[in-house]
């Protein structure tokens, strides 16, 4: 591959019903297609975007030159899904095909920006924390409705659905706007960093960061006890289309906050959309569906409403 | 009410998860507030249309003056649900208010119509069919995209995905795009008629008409022992995000093949976004979003491969 343009043409895998899992399944392209070309000395890497179908878009993200040397450091560019397809079929006809691209793109130095924090005390025991949160930042190229002004509305909603039905806590809901999770989730590392200074006692958390469609679940990371508990929900949960209940991640920014007894738990909702729109400029406020998101709101709050009522920390700090 | 103009303002209850369900609570406001009112010499009925939220367009539909004599036949239409809104507003304020409406839709004579009919013979028992369809007319006001071209693609997929993978069928696979749902059902009464006449053996079918979205299952119309036989497919079924098997109605064009024996199925996706678009204007192509709709294609198609398999006639024709 030396002195070459490599391209990266692995599309998603579309008999997968989840599309998260096709997307997890492609993604090592474009983060890591650079760092891997540029230590075997290519010029540049264009990974086809990672999306269902063909659209004319191309979807960004994160990508890593992990421990390679800065002199290694190659430039690399997602196009779209359907450039991608036009390209491999001329790359077919044409092996020696020449390929320009030019990058504008830069980063800029750092500056500050903060997480967002508000909470509802707990009227029994206030020191056992459930958080819900989504993250603040998005991707430059769209405005990010999806990913995730959703998740950012979502969790507002739990709190306010709280105050407005009047329904007391006994723990403390802390609603978290996180900064930067799409660059480093440092909004998220040093809030679980403070957490720790401030010996704060988290016993659970919801994170909306997969979109604002109809709901179908909940993803649960939490030890046997705790994912069992919440699995026996299903019967509440189920007559509103909650069926899924399985193990699995929770999210970037409450993640930093595992531990023993805490119950992390990721809003799953229908999933087929999300990659239309994921890191595109198409990602805008008119692909959110009103009812749809709405629908979300409630399906957490009632996942935090059983939490509160049933989920007790199995390492409990005494007031 | 007499000598007036009555206003309806009923607007769906949006708690309940399924829409359908809130539509059949409010349409009767639709189909027979003319008829009702008419009865007692009012002068003509305003409707609030047939939504979950707050738009700015007029969704038509059926409405019926039942038996009511001529003489007492008074116009009636749809207006926005959010000029609903602010009409209910602006009555509250004033309710001496004035309301001007004219109309210029007009009944035009019938002229012919038909079916569109195909199918896969069965390899072993030809004589036993099973229909897949949807319709092919719509509300002159959108394209009829979700209502119904959506079922109306994903019937001929059904019998594509049967060639496309070489799967042969014991039973005849009928494809049928019915005519005239939406205004009499006389596409279903003829072919349910014709049917008969010529001594046909439908042991089932399925029906695509509420929509592109998400498969989420199937509405079951048959007898206890087919109902609890294709519920016993869940565990085949659910791990494709098809888990709702409840009993209920089919559709309105497959269900005048009702009979012992005979199991009909309604295709249910996601409901959430249909009444958006239903009976609007808005109801066009760009609204339908590929991979959902052949997710239900594939849904569909497996039930028929599972009926096939599975499912015997109680009322066999013997060739």
């Amino acid at each position: 591959m030396e002195g070459k343009i490599i391209f990266f043409n692995r599309p998603f895998d579309n008999t997968l019903i989840n599309t998260f899992k096709a997307y997890g399944g492609c993604v090592d392209q474009r983060v890591q297609g650079a760092s891997v070309c540029g230590k075997y000395g290519a010029k540049a890497v264009i990974v086809r975007s990672m999306t269902n179908g063909l659209d004319d878009y191309p979807h960004t993200g994160t990508m890593s030159y992990g421990d390679l040397p800065l002199e290694k450091h190659i430039p690399t560019a997602a196009i779209s899904s359907r450039a991608a397809s036009i390209l491999s079929t001329d790359l077919k006809k044409n092996p020696s095909l020449k390929f320009y691209f030019k990058q504008q793109c830069e980063t800029l130095p750092d500056a500050p920006s903060f997480n967002v924090v508000g909470e509802i005390r707990g009227s029994d025991t206030p020191e056992n924390i459930m958080v819900v949160g989504g993250h603040l930042d998005s991707w430059d190229l769209g405005d990010g409705a999806h990913d995730d002004g959703t998740g950012i509305v979502q969790s507002l909603e739990v709190a306010y659905l709280f105050k407005k039905n009047n329904i007391k806590l006994k723990n403390t809901l802390r609603v978290v706007f996180f900064m930067n999770e799409e660059n480093g989730t440092r909004g998220a590392k040093k809030y679980a960093e403070m957490s720790k200074m401030n010996n704060e006692n988290h016993i659970g958390g919801i994170e909306s960061d997969a979109g604002g469609h109809t709901p179908r679940g909940f993803s649960i990371d939490a030890n046997e006890t705790n994912t069992a508990l919440v699995q026996s929900w299903k019967k509440l949960l189920a007559p509103y289309g909650l069926h899924d209940l399985d193990k699995g991640g929770s999210g970037a920014d409450i993640s930093p906050l595992k531990g023993e007894g805490v119950t992390l738990v990721g809003y799953r909702p229908d999933s087929q959309r999300y990659f239309d729109y994921h890191h595109t400029s198409t990602d805008t406020f008119d692909k959110v569906n009103k009812r749809e998101l709405e629908l979300g709101s409630a399906s957490m709050t009632s996942l935090i409403y059983l939490m509160d009522k049933y989920l007790y920390s199995n390492t409990p700090v005494k007031p």
